[in-house]
């Protein structure tokens, strides 16, 4: 890592690092989902990567890039979601604490998430206010190194390894590469990584019509806060990071958004034709194929699975 | 094919013949999983196959060891399920007709599945005997050749396959095998590939407690009839063939059941922790290890997945 910014080399010395504990995940396609779409797409299958989403490999990148002093003193992050799962399970391999600040009406089946994997949990109260002081006053007190969910160079190279992988696995190249965008820690990685590697392949952010913020920032080229966010794809409602926007400028070609019914739809398909669990927030890349055929007619498309973690007792339909 | 009975010769020329219309399913397996059960399980994914069960095995190979004279006059099967897609699926590719006889209360989900593979339906009345005369009197009138769910050399030598590519996946070779039994093709067909290639490796069929007549046929050593089947398994409520019977009595080394509670904590399970959707019935091979932990603590366990057809707006639980 070179400054505040993220390279292909970055992403090549990530993908090192972390091959010990993540998953080389599979590329699947569905001949009945082509025929719907009306293209060739590639699904790269972070649903299946530990802890259920791409989350785990920024969060390792992340823990195996600080100095052992500090590895000694734990890590720490304000999450309700996949990335403090995935920072429990990063800690839990060097026996070091995760401190997870959660607010204190998160859901019980992402606390049990957490817990599983041994992070140490701190309830607050749910404002954005509380959640920053609780973990600001939890890091001075123990030390341990704030590792936030997507706007981190090393956090970034980390996400970044799943195009990496990515554009091996599938030849020829792809004409687009399509990952969803909430922080936009997953989008900057892999465009970084596309672009580096496949100048010739177009790379779309797919981004839900209800949480449009990097969309408008990416259109502006002014960075647009995320207002009162409204959709069912509960993993992509946070506000675009600073350091992903300016990345995401750099290496990204366009963003597309898709609407909550056609997110369901998507989700259900890939439930239904490929017997795969995604959540709502990881078809949102295959929401933005089917609500823009003609963008993609015939084409080759590789699209990122963020995530399978669904609560399968409430149903997002 | 030598007489009526099925060889490792037959399972081999099977997949040979369906080589180029079914896929090779991967082999996953889950470390959370692998904790709760205590020993190491490896999972052949016929979830992920064509038609999302073992199904299109049988029936593809079925089709192709018709002589072309026959083929050209189409098949037919009396089935409400994954075989019935399977044979419209394994048709559709030589452009014959698959006729389906269905009850005229089959779900509407199964008959949309049947259909979009090409079937052609013929509804009769919800009772065996209706089933019969209805699909005798279609083949009379067309010719086609009735392919039977599973009590058939050809349909169990084609689910054999499931086996021979699982024993290649899998290094070293697993202590056991367990596949689940409802007509059984599956079953006979896996233990007679995996008894001539693995004759170390123990296999075991899997079956719900509400219908559990091979278990009681094999423990008895006579044939026992299905009495009223209560289970959530749904695909494993059929009687045990008489062919499926004899091979399974001369290979496979025990048959166990779990109840459903058993079935649906393994469904879920699987659902949560390896983001694969699978159906009940095929889950009963891993509820049968989570039932009987001694059995298998320790050891290295192959399990079928046999399918992935839910209805996912009707969960089971």
């Amino acid at each position: 890592m070179q400054g505040n910014t993220v390279t292909i080399d970055d992403i090549r010395a990530a993908a090192t690092r972390i091959a010990p504990y993540v998953h080389r995940t599979p590329v699947m396609s569905s001949r009945l989902i082509n025929a719907e779409a009306g293209c060739d797409i590639y699904f790269k299958c972070e649903n299946l990567q530990k802890v259920g989403a791409f989350k785990a490999r920024g969060a390792h990148n992340a823990v195996l890039c600080l100095a052992p002093e500090q590895l000694a003193r734990g890590v720490a992050t304000h999450s309700s979601g996949n990335h403090a799962a995935a920072l429990a399970l990063a800690a839990s391999h060097f026996n070091v604490p995760a401190y997870i600040v959660m607010p204190e009406n998160a859901p019980a089946s992402k606390v049990a998430a957490v817990r599983a994997y041994g992070g140490e949990i701190t309830f607050c109260e749910s404002t954005q206010a509380a959640r920053e002081s609780t973990l600001e006053a939890l890091c001075a007190r123990t030390g341990a190194s704030f590792i936030p969910p997507y706007d981190h160079p090393d956090v970034i190279a980390g996400q970044g390894t799943a195009a990496l992988e990515l554009v091996e696995q599938i030849d020829p190249a792809p004409d687009f590469l399509i990952a969803p965008v909430g922080g936009g820690g997953l989008l900057a990685g892999c465009a970084v990584a596309s672009k580096a590697l496949l100048p010739g392949t177009l790379v779309i952010g797919a981004e839900p019509a209800g949480a449009d913020d990097a969309m408008r920032s990416f259109r502006t080229g002014q960075w647009q806060p995320q207002l009162a966010p409204d959709t069912v794809a509960d993993g992509l409602r946070t506000a675009l990071g600073q350091l992903n926007f300016r990345l995401i400028q750099q290496h990204v070609d366009d963003i597309l958004s898709a609407d909550d019914l056609a997110i369901i739809r998507a989700t259900r398909l890939v439930w239904t034709r490929m017997k795969l669990i995604v959540e709502p927030s990881a078809a949102v890349g295959l929401a933005v194929v089917l609500s823009h055929p003609q963008r993609f007619a015939g084409k080759r498309v590789a699209i990122v699975f963020s995530g399978g973690n669904v609560d399968i007792d409430r149903l997002p339909w």
